[in-house]
């Protein structure tokens, strides 16, 4: 049977078993929620075995477990290491969801749900076109599944895990389908990735919140001052100011810098999307460069004194921020992370008290075009879609593609489906059936090249 | 009966009679407690009848009711206005308090609870006060009592009801006691406050949150516009920015100046007892002028962002602040008010937008120590604490006494217990049991002068 006969006689099926999977709220960074970590890992383990894997187990790690699948082929066979996550990010804000973040709905052809793409939807289409491929007799090489529950996190627990268990999980290349692509119409490859560093910044000032009338004036506010050591961390050239951050940043080649101005791109329409009048970045640099091949620093969160309704005067006692870097190819994360906790502390004031914690990291990535694998992901996308895909690096960060390389030696293709539209980590996070449906078509036909 | 012997006879019942007021958690600032309003109107007003009025009311106004009551000696005499509120700050952060907030204990001589001193505790002074004299017909003149349920959240309605209530309110002097003293041995009047204004501050970027890696770099953050902004405010010499801002700010002049140089002030331990290794504050003058003769700028809260455990990478579409200043005698909190939105406004960036909601202000006041009913305030402090009490300008705010002063056309008094270390607006707000007696006595001794 032809794949887009199979998809149209199973879909059903398909999309129950993915909302299945979405109805569990396994959301790593919130406590409450390791019971649906484990549930929505076993759902996994279920649905590979379904799908035509010889056998599929839970592997406990130092924090969420893993599910691991696999089918093998012939011992003689290459083998493909498919990675993917089961867990997701927090819901919130909920109140500006238009349906419930863990209660799927298909409108308008797509499907809205927390998880819907990142990455319980991009997920499925591998393990859908994986049973297309047993079932019909395509499969010539052995097929391997991790998928863990750390991603959204950091996967604090992969690394020890992947040293553990090198023997098991040794592969030709690894596939992944977790970013994506220019445009629906813009079928695209990712080949390179921006690393991350986050930390939380505690500013201490009084040892308990004060009346802002009897003391404002004379005693230093840790929110005025933490907002003052957060501005100074960009100049307004956009550049960051951290001494030596700069210093392993690879220039953008000039050629990359050219095929980056050919891709089509539409400020104007980029600007609208997400309702902005202007864009702002570092200067010398194309919106393009800025958020693929050069590094940012965000403030993903601050809180402080009273932020309840009406009016409280008073000055706090602390104030928080959580910060991140995307760092480019070539900056380590770690000498990053030590980097920014001296500035911080370098220009902590001596009327408050500074702690920066690091919180999780990981390197930048790049993807040769030459690769195999990477030719056979080109084909894949080229049937499905009916062009052949660029070739772009990406500004979001899957810090364990750098891990794969480093611990097991294997280089990875990022397969990614998804759209800037698809609102991942945000409230209406959704997935297109059309992509989900195409998207099978193209890891199905990756399959069939890479046997060759 | 001496009032010492009154107040030792009759202390537990006082006590009980405060404890019940502050177990009504009455926090104006949070509407799901409007039932609480009313209850702990209606208490005051059984407690005022009971400790001697002629009658006691209920008056509505455009926010929470009022409490009124009166006692008339005759209609020659003159008459005092004693003003105070039962409404509180909200509790937060709970988890900060010894004991419950709205439970009240007392431990180590003092009553610990939310109210204990502000305003609750200092209003029973006065009830108190007033229950002795009547008593023991010492009362000489008309005694007139108007509590209100707004102040904390900046009295807006007083201002109507003021003006509704002229005739009712007629008096020639208005009482107050709801500011501090210097120290538990260093008793004063305050005879200067500082003015508010305040602020709420939305900053929008894009129009939903953001994956920080696939738009960072390439999109205004509004947490890190916000805080850009909020650090322009105040310069390195601790001046705030706002152009115009010191335009009526009147030097505060040279005696005044040296004055404040001789009150008795250990910086060292006023440092130690908020816990501070350096102060900050405007350059050229001293932490005693800073926090009482010259105008602040105080972030008195903020969020925006991710703010859960953990980390979650996300580029919000929101920040939010809440902002105030405290302005000094002659700065006129409208005028100021508009300054600063103009200013913010100026300020803010094309990449974002920017609003900023006025939420309440108000005048700076100055008291004459030449007033009699100062000098009848003055001897009562003598006899209570055994030395003549310090006239000293305070920075707290408390906007409606220019408004007694506009509308009403009558001086005030402000006869105030507290001291720093009561922690009011703060967890583990308390009061001093040898304060709340010897505070009775001082009042009991301003009626008996204010009579002469």
């Amino acid at each position: 049977m032809e794949i887009k006969q199979y998809i149209k006689e199973n879909e059903s099926r398909f999309l129950e078993e993915l909302f299945s999977l979405i109805r569990i709220p396994s959301i790593s960074a919130l406590p409450q929620h390791k019971d649906d970590m484990l549930a929505c890992a076993e759902r996994w383990r279920q649905l590979l075995l379904e799908a035509g894997a010889d056998e599929a187990m839970i592997m406990p790690s130092q924090g969420n477990p893993l599910v691991y699948a696999e089918k093998r082929v012939s011992p003689d066979a290459p083998t493909v290491l498919i990675y993917a996550h089961y867990d997701v990010m927090p819901a919130e804000p909920l109140e500006l969801w238009k349906s419930q973040p863990f209660e799927p709905e298909v409108r308008d052809g797509h499907i809205w749900a927390r998880g819907a793409d990142d990455d319980k939807g991009q997920a499925m289409i591998q393990a859908k076109a994986f049973e297309y491929v047993v079932k019909e007799g395509l499969l010539k090489h052995n097929v391997k599944f991790i998928f863990e529950g750390e991603e959204e996190i950091g996967s604090p627990s992969l690394n020890a895990f992947l040293k553990e268990h090198k023997e098991l999980l040794k592969a030709d290349v690894i596939l992944v389908s977790d970013t994506s692509m220019l445009g629906a119409d813009l079928p695209s490859l990712t080949t390179g990735l921006r690393g991350l560093a986050y930390w939380e910044i505690e500013v201490t000032g009084p040892n308990r919140d004060l009346h802002s009338g009897h003391f404002g004036g004379a005693v230093a506010n840790p929110i005025n001052t933490l907002c003052s050591m957060l501005a100074q961390v960009i100049d307004a050239d956009g550049r960051i100011t951290i001494p030596h951050f700069y210093d392993d940043v690879e220039e953008v080649p000039a050629a990359e810098r050219d095929m980056i101005a050919h891709i089509p791109f539409d400020e104007k329409k980029y600007m609208e999307a997400i309702g902005v009048k202007a864009l702002k970045g570092e200067k010398g640099y194309s919106t393009l460069e800025r958020n693929s091949c050069r590094p940012s620093f965000d403030v993903c969160g601050i809180w402080g004194g009273y932020t309840g309704e009406g009016s409280k005067t008073v000055l706090p006692s602390k104030a928080y921020a959580k910060v991140s870097c995307r760092l480019v190819p070539h900056q380590n994360h770690e000498v990053i992370s030590k980097l920014f906790v001296d500035y911080i502390n370098s220009i902590a004031p001596e009327y408050v008290q500074v702690k920066v914690t690091p919180m999780h990291g990981g390197e930048g990535y790049v993807c040769p075009i030459s690769l195999p694998a990477y030719q056979a992901a080109e084909k894949g996308f080229t049937k499905a879609f009916g062009k052949k895909p660029l070739a772009v690096r990406r500004g979001g960060s899957i810090p364990i593609i750098s891990d794969f390389e480093q611990i097991l030696g294997i280089k990875t293709v990022l397969m990614g489906f998804g759209l800037e539209s698809d609102a991942i980590h945000s409230p209406n996070e959704n997935f297109s059936l059309d992509i989900f449906r195409k998207g099978i078509e193209a890891v199905v036909e990756f399959h069939k090249e890479f046997s060759k």
